[in-house]
């Protein structure tokens, strides 16, 4: 099974477009400038030169220096064995994500490898992206009932999915079962996928009212012909029981990365909001109850990580903290074999 | 008054995601790996060294050689100091092209110098990216009542402008009356802007019945202080006379570059539509009837260029005569004053 990070960031990227925040302003100033997501080298003034090599901007006002590097939104592709290739959601950038390499480029005139996109929840930064691919392309899309209904009843945009045949088939799918994702033929792909429904709310643009609470948001689960297990939960509020038995003994867990603390954005921006309010359950926290619970886990990263988060520094304590638990931070273009 | 030209290809980016035609086979393959809009560059082969410097790919099977650039979806910024800026549209592509200069970036903690943003149409590359504005950031969307009918009733999505207050302030406008642009604070910018009703149709997707049919579709006119004009005018389906009188004496006309022929998706693609059956004016035909109409007008460049226009390989004979005729072909990045 393959698996590549196309965008690691929260809804709104790493920089955020209207965010002038110590982190924003540490990767936008220091070479963000052409849309590469390129390694962040030194500002001007006498620690530019020293710091060049190691991408290292000079320590800021409260005397952290910051390493780190720009990301686009929260996004993986899975495979079975690199011929189709299935999105977890549609992230606003994917039209960026697909050229930033080959493997899902076309392989021929109106041809794409993406056989199919599953969703996880309504939210904008995982559903957007279904309106950039709407070249007359074939292809799957795996969600709750619900959030069909959202995407289709709600927002006429999305018809633009369906103007010619065949193009996009709406699948509804239901939490706790397995099923197999399918090429665009129709063939098995040889990868199973299986949903997990969490605790959570739909997104406040929802206008229906009476929808099913348990199909707001999901934990998506992937498994390849030879047993090999994928996690993908970029947004998760609590740690439930349940949640920990799923994920015992997964091969790759990607994980809720979007806040360090509860109050990150009540400090940083003046939010009213705490992580917990919004739905995720901050770092600092997860890492505590996932060790307590001696879940084992195979490799661990954080993924859908918020322009305020201290861990996007990689000279932080907090990015330390990170890698001393034996987690790491997801970054853009990472691919990982299973 | 100063004018960013932040994209310049039509829906669906230059290459599009999948699409594999020659244009796009060769800015792909040529070295568009990482998001950059970079100078494409020689593939490999034997020819890679001699065409490097230039930026020509080895000649393909026509016997043509592509010289050309990548491209993000139509998007301008107008502004007349430099300090507010105002959008026509909102490409799928804008929190890229925010970061692709400085001009745009934030000033401050939650805080961008986009004050307004003015829509032609509904299209889907002209108002998705209104979508990835919605980060609580106060700012003007100025449309016709019909599009924000459209955008505010059929779509839920966007309510997610309008969750704090201040945010989004929706303002309609009418044909033919010329209006001030506010800045975020209600001020005039220095900039006047008014709109020429074109023949066109709502996009495909549109639900609502009955909508006034003026209001489909129209060419933005931005005047500043100083009597400079700007005309914008990127999806145009024929020359009538009143648009002809309205882009007399612009200093500046952008102008629909979509398709070169008429049959231009039928021969490269097999669609079954023609240039004019979507909304288009051919550039050979529009290149002829605006050199017949003897129309005046400062800088001409072709705008909203899809990627099967041969007018994207600098090398063609359609870019030659192009060149000939006085026309630019806009590129991402550019920059004008008048």
């Amino acid at each position: 099974m393959r698996i590549q990070i196309l965008g690691s960031a929260a809804g709104g990227r790493f920089p955020q477009w209207n965010c002038g925040c110590g982190n924003c302003r540490a990767v936008r100033g220091a070479g963000y400038d052409d849309l590469a997501r390129k390694r962040v080298a030194g500002e001007n003034g006498a620690d530019k030169d020293a710091y060049k090599d190691d991408g290292r901007t000079k320590p800021d006002a409260s005397g952290l220096a910051f390493r780190g590097r720009a990301r686009t939104q929260a996004q993986i592709a899975v495979s079975a064995d690199g011929s189709a290739w299935f999105l977890a959601g549609a992230s606003p950038d994917i039209a960026f994500q697909i050229e930033s390499g080959s493997a899902l480029h076309p392989r021929a005139l109106r041809d794409s490898p993406i056989a199919g996109v599953v969703l996880a929840s309504a939210d904008l930064d995982h559903v957007v992206g279904l309106l950039l691919l709407r070249e007359f392309q074939p292809f799957r899309v795996y969600a709750a009932p619900s959030i069909l209904r959202i995407l289709r009843e709600e927002n006429s945009m999305f018809a633009m999915l369906n103007r010619v045949e065949p193009q996009v088939v709406w699948t509804p799918m239901n939490a706790g079962r397995v099923f197999p994702l399918l090429s665009t033929e129709g063939e098995e792909s040889g990868l199973l996928c299986e949903v997990h429904s969490l605790a959570g709310r739909y997104p406040k643009y929802v206008k229906t009212r009476g929808l099913a609470e348990e199909e707001a948001t999901a934990a998506l689960f992937f498994t390849s012909g030879s047993g090999k297990r994928v996690a993908y939960v970029p947004a998760v509020g609590s740690l439930s029981d349940g949640l920990l038995a799923k994920i015992e003994n997964v091969d790759l867990l990607l994980f809720d990365g979007t806040f360090w603390s509860d109050d990150e954005l009540q400090r940083v921006q003046g939010s009213s909001e705490t992580a917990h309010e919004m739905g995720h359950i901050p770092v600092e926290e997860s890492l505590r109850l996932l060790r307590n619970a001696g879940t084992r886990i195979g490799r661990k990263m954080l993924i859908h990580v918020n322009n305020t988060n201290p861990i996007l520094n990689e000279a932080s304590p907090e990015h330390a903290a990170v890698r001393q638990a034996g987690w790491e931070v997801a970054e853009d273009n990472w691919q990982v074999e299973l």
